[in-house]
């Protein structure tokens, strides 16, 4: 996904949140959101109706290293002002998903045909936001280095379910020397709000997963020697979770297309 | 070493470090120090001649992680205000250790009587501090549940040489489950002024361990299925620093006992 920073920067310079989203909202901007508008958080989108959006915040908040929530709208109002005064969730990200009784039914550039008075939007951290401060303090990750994906996996470990929404936590791999890990934990665990401190590093089958070369989602990340396996609690939990509760209507956004907001990576450490 | 509390409190209740200090001033405590006064930092001691005094304050400088300076004397003066108003370095540790040349030649309980005017007292900060915070976060320590000492290894990173101080960085081993190992990541890595976060994990190999099963210092202490070794710098490494500089004359503790000072470990979290 980063390949195409270079060139989305030379065509249009989207150094700001609202560059991305008024990007996306005139229709410039088709492209995913890795590496725009560095040092801004972005974050991934769940927009449900009303009617399960009480069971909702309750998941996030019961399991909030894999949904860690930065945002949450009024019922049927596009807006969220705590990530960006003229943020309108319709129209502001590049790509979304639409999924009707579980299953996807189209993904457009925007909802504003589908939107509806009943709907409530959740925004959650990301680990764009981690990887920019793993990177920044020279933590090597080798799949951005490869221009790749991280590799994910459902574990043995269960989400605290509420109401509808449950299933297991999925985590994201990192492969990383000794005292880089060290260096990780203590970075990411000052990151709360994406993810946190990682759930797991070591012996990938204490959580159920068996073999590291067949992730779930994403592509296998070899270890080399001398690495440890180090895991992050995944934002694709959520999304699993909202899959499997199979709701009649539901959006998100496409992969890899994120919402960019006003908040900057550098104010989220705790 | 922790044996000795139940007895030490049931007979003196040492409840603070100046209570402490006193017990041992008055020749009433002649006990490791572990476990009492619990709470209050406790730290280790090294005396030297002022000639060595620039060289070791430059190797603690540059060594931080087994060398946490948390006090440090005027020339000649038993005072260290920083550490306890009326604490004096002569008498307040229970049992000392004096060098010349580099041999250990006595243990007294007191050292009025080698006492000079050309004297630096140095107090290091030490693992238990990071224990304490470890054990009220639940994360479990089995060498503590068995009574016994921590395994310590030499290792091939070197410390970075000052003058005369040089040589390898000691780690103490405690072997952890991966999300105990992660939590103990973040707890001590708050604390750097008491070692600070592990500097290896995982891989002993790595760090010039070929057996964990003969530990340099200390009783071994077996891994159990699933967990991992968690190594952090050691209050060993200047105390081997001083030993194989052969100064003409030194002053430590005994090992186990320590000087309790008035600072709450609760104050060291950054």
């Amino acid at each position: 996904m980063r390949s195409n920073l270079a060139m989305s920067e030379k065509t249009v310079p989207l150094a700001t949140g609202l560059d991305v989203r008024r990007a996306a909202r005139s229709g410039a901007l088709d492209a995913p959101t890795s590496g725009l508008a560095p040092g801004y958080v972005q974050g991934n989108l769940a927009i449900l109706p009303h009617d399960y959006a009480e069971d909702f915040l309750r998941f996030c908040q019961a399991n909030p290293k894999p949904c860690p929530l930065i945002g949450v709208s009024e019922k049927g109002n596009p807006a969220i002002p705590a990530l960006g005064p003229d943020l309108d969730i319709r129209t502001d990200i590049p790509r979304y998903r639409v999924w009707r009784d579980g299953k996807l039914v189209e993904e457009p550039r925007d909802i504003k045909s589908v939107w509806r008075d009943d709907l409530v939007s959740f925004v959650l951290g990301c680990s764009f936001s981690f990887e920019e401060a793993l990177l920044q303090a020279d933590v090597p990750l080798r799949h951005i280095a490869l221009g790749d994906g991280v590799p994910m996996y459902r574990t043995s470990i269960q989400t605290q379910r509420a109401g509808r929404f449950h299933g297991p936590v999925v985590v994201s791999m990192r492969p990383l020397k000794p005292a880089d890990a060290i260096r990780a934990v203590q970075i990411t665990g000052r990151l709360p709000s994406v993810h946190g401190a990682p759930i797991h590093l070591g012996y990938p089958e204490q959580i159920g997963i068996t073999d590291l070369a067949k992730p779930d989602y994403g592509s296998p990340l070899p270890l080399e020697p001398g690495e440890l396996p180090v895991f992050w609690a995944c934002g694709v939990t959520p999304q699993a979770a909202i899959a499997a509760a199979k709701l009649p209507f539901a959006i998100t956004h496409a992969p890899g297309y994120m919402l960019v907001t006003d908040l900057k990576n550098a104010q989220l450490a705790v």
